[in-house]
């Protein structure tokens, strides 16, 4: 089985994006907000868009099953207030379930969060615990920059984030995190806020002891791990100096997707980086959406790259295609032997 | 021969640091600040620093010559205010020029300008065109985000900026585009905000027209470029897809060094990017100073990384030791001309 472990909703209809700038224009003046019905998205919008967009590709490219959560870059937690917040996860996770229960054996849902800036946390455990306990999400979202690339809250690694840590441990489901769109002009949201976001956050994650106090908590960090393993020798040594623990120590803990559009960075990730902590991802449809005419193929078509790494063997691929997505996201693992998968 | 494009004074003695600690916090103050004298460094102290350190280790590891630049974690263009940026720059520039007449055949000096946040770009020139046309520096660290870490500038293609593009390309120097320290605790220094502004700002220039303005500009990207040669396919597909342009035509004004501190990432490095297009650096002694446990080299010994490049030819080889920098740095190549090398 080839499960994606990284889709996002990305193929939504117009009027579920005119909602939500109808909502943020409104959020400061509730009694001219749009009634939630002018964001429901019908069936037949659900199946024009995953139906002929990511189904499509992932039946065309060989994929199985992906991990789907609500579009990153439409997460907007800068946007609004805690309340619109609120109520645009609710409905963006209730969406994303609906699009699992008409493609139950193509799509297992994953969540985001009602985050807003300087809100604790801790105040999006609630929407955590509906989605996994009452709608059987597998995982979630996690924005380590709610400010949308200004980065004037707190690191990823404050005890402010830990009442939610608590919550995905006690849940056992793995955080992916992902940032949401920038609203900085200096970060393009997915050709620079998104790779910062992924490299900055696994140095504060080097930098602490997170994981002494959470051994249990599993994070994907996406897109390949942002500049990571590209500087994998960099965050050995700077590892060894500042906590004088070998960067492997992570990785009971770190887990790194594919996304990353070209072959040699696929070999380069599957080279220094342990098979157990890579996980297949596509991110497909996202954030580079042609072919590359030297190829004819889709620059996001992941599994190509994957596949022409002549170094895995049968026991990496496994590890990378599904053993690894079925570790780290065991209430998926659950999920699919219920099914006898 | 074989030139480092990427080498900073990081060996400088405490009382340097010191009376720049005393002249920050004197900075709204000027009638309590520190003499200019406090700052002043022997002949004997650059000896002992640059002596035993970078021209030790530069001997050491069969480099013969070092682009030298003021630490770059000590530009902080966030501390202090455009008065304090300027005495700091001028005392960091004429400094590093003292290193280069003691050590003449070893070090070639790189300077670093008097910017502040929200200070117009303009107000570098002079100090640019000092150290170029007076004390014969050969290119220029320029601060892609004065604000250390919170990104509340101008992006780098901004009109803003153009002024110092246009003295750039007069004096015919290229910019190293090499940010300072953190002051915002999301980004560890050399762990985080160096490969995001790295990055950010490729893309910044991905998105805009910034060489069709400026034809003769080159920018040197360090730290490998980032994420950005990781992330070629993502680049290649958003140039296609964005500016309707193949992203090599990016490549007459951009490059990257060789400072990526493993084999893998050296080798991906020179594998997607043209070797026109790749300057070796180490940035020695720099972000990581230890010995890599499973091989006892220098993680920063990065010529090591390029000589196991087997795909390599010997005018590869030749370009990204010498070349490359002689062609992208001009007056490096007339001052060695000048030496009849």
């Amino acid at each position: 089985m080839i499960i994606d472990c990284h889709g996002h909703f990305t193929t939504v209809p117009k009027s579920f994006r005119d909602f939500r700038a109808a909502q943020v224009a409104a959020a400061n003046d509730p009694a001219n907000a749009p009634p939630l019905s002018d964001g429901y998205v019908t069936d037949d919008q659900i199946r024009e868009g995953v139906g002929n967009g990511q189904l499509k590709l992932q039946q065309e490219r060989g994929y199985d099953l992906t991990l789907f959560s609500p579009i990153a870059g439409l997460m907007s937690h800068h946007l609004g207030n805690e309340r619109t917040s609120l109520e645009w996860a609710t409905l963006s996770n209730d969406l994303v379930r609906r699009v699992c229960d008409i493609y139950p054996d193509n799509f297992v849902p994953v969540g985001m969060l009602p985050q807003s800036p300087y809100a604790p946390p801790k105040n999006s455990v609630p929407e955590l615990k509906r989605i996994v306990n009452e709608l059987g999400f597998v995982g979630v979202n996690v924005n380590p920059d709610p400010t949308g690339g200004y980065w004037t809250g707190k690191p990823f690694t404050d005890k402010e984030w830990y009442p939610l840590f608590e919550a995905l441990c006690e849940l056992d489901v793995p955080a992916m995190v992902h940032v949401a769109a920038s609203c900085n002009p200096n970060f393009h949201g997915t050709g620079a806020h998104y790779l910062a976001a992924d490299t900055a956050v696994f140095m504060q994650v080097l930098q602490s002891k997170l994981f002494e106090d959470f051994p249990t908590l599993r994070l994907v960090i996406p897109h390949g791990g942002g500049a990571v393993p590209y500087h994998w020798g960099r965050y050995r040594g700077m590892s060894l100096e500042m906590m004088d623990r070998p960067l492997e120590g992570l990785l009971d803990n770190i887990f790194f997707d594919t996304c990353v559009y070209h072959h040699p960075g696929v070999e380069l990730l599957t080279k220094v980086v342990p098979t157990s902590n890579v996980l297949f991802g596509s991110e497909m449809i996202g954030a580079v959406r042609g072919k590359d005419p030297c190829t004819g193929h889709y620059f996001d078509d992941t599994k190509r790259y994957v596949d022409a790494c002549e170094a895995l063997s049968e026991a990496d691929r496994y590890a990378i295609y599904e053993g690894n997505a079925r570790r780290v996201y065991p209430r998926l693992d659950a999920h699919l032997k219920a099914q006898g998968l």
